[in-house]
């Protein structure tokens, strides 16, 4: 049993103007949206979801992305609607989401 | 196969003076150790391990605290020796470090 259900991580780096990065791809701000859902829905804690920043993931060209643990799934977002179906999906029902996952 | 086959996240969040926090632990300073003792190894990037920072981690009274994925392991450490060990043990070896472990 994993300390978090799922743990979840936003790239949310900021690299040079004309430099490729997560941040300039509203990460920062979906990763705070993201924060606020899960803790409405009371399922935010310990046994349930976490949901972080982090540093540059190092898949700056596939940007915007993010990486659900344990499962090891990635992610790439445009917006809260996108968002919201990786919630609901993935985190509430399980359900990978296909269309905004990435390989590997 | 998981993108990175350890995926490290060093909770490196500030909270203020007074508040037990990571990087009252020197966190950051760990984490750019470990970032930079795993690229000396030759064991960045893809298929292999990556380092990061993260925001708060929330398990701020037991921390510092890092977790490696997708194993799901939590540890704590002191010092630059205990980073070497859970880098030579756990994530070379994938021999965990009883010792650090934390639960969950």
């Amino acid at each position: 049993m994993s300390y978090f259900q799922h743990h979840v991580f936003f790239c949310c780096n900021q690299r040079n103007p004309g430099d490729t990065c997560c941040n300039d791809h509203k990460a920062a701000e979906m990763q705070a949206y993201a924060k606020d859902r899960i803790r409405a829905l009371g399922l935010k804690g310990r046994g349930k979801i976490r949901i972080n920043k982090a540093g540059c993931l190092d898949r700056c060209d596939e940007g915007p992305v993010l990486v659900v643990y344990p499962d090891a799934v990635w992610y790439t977002y445009i917006d809260k609607e996108d968002i919201d179906e990786i919630i609901e999906s993935h985190l509430v029902k399980g359900q990978i989401v296909e269309r905004l996952k990435l390989e590997g």
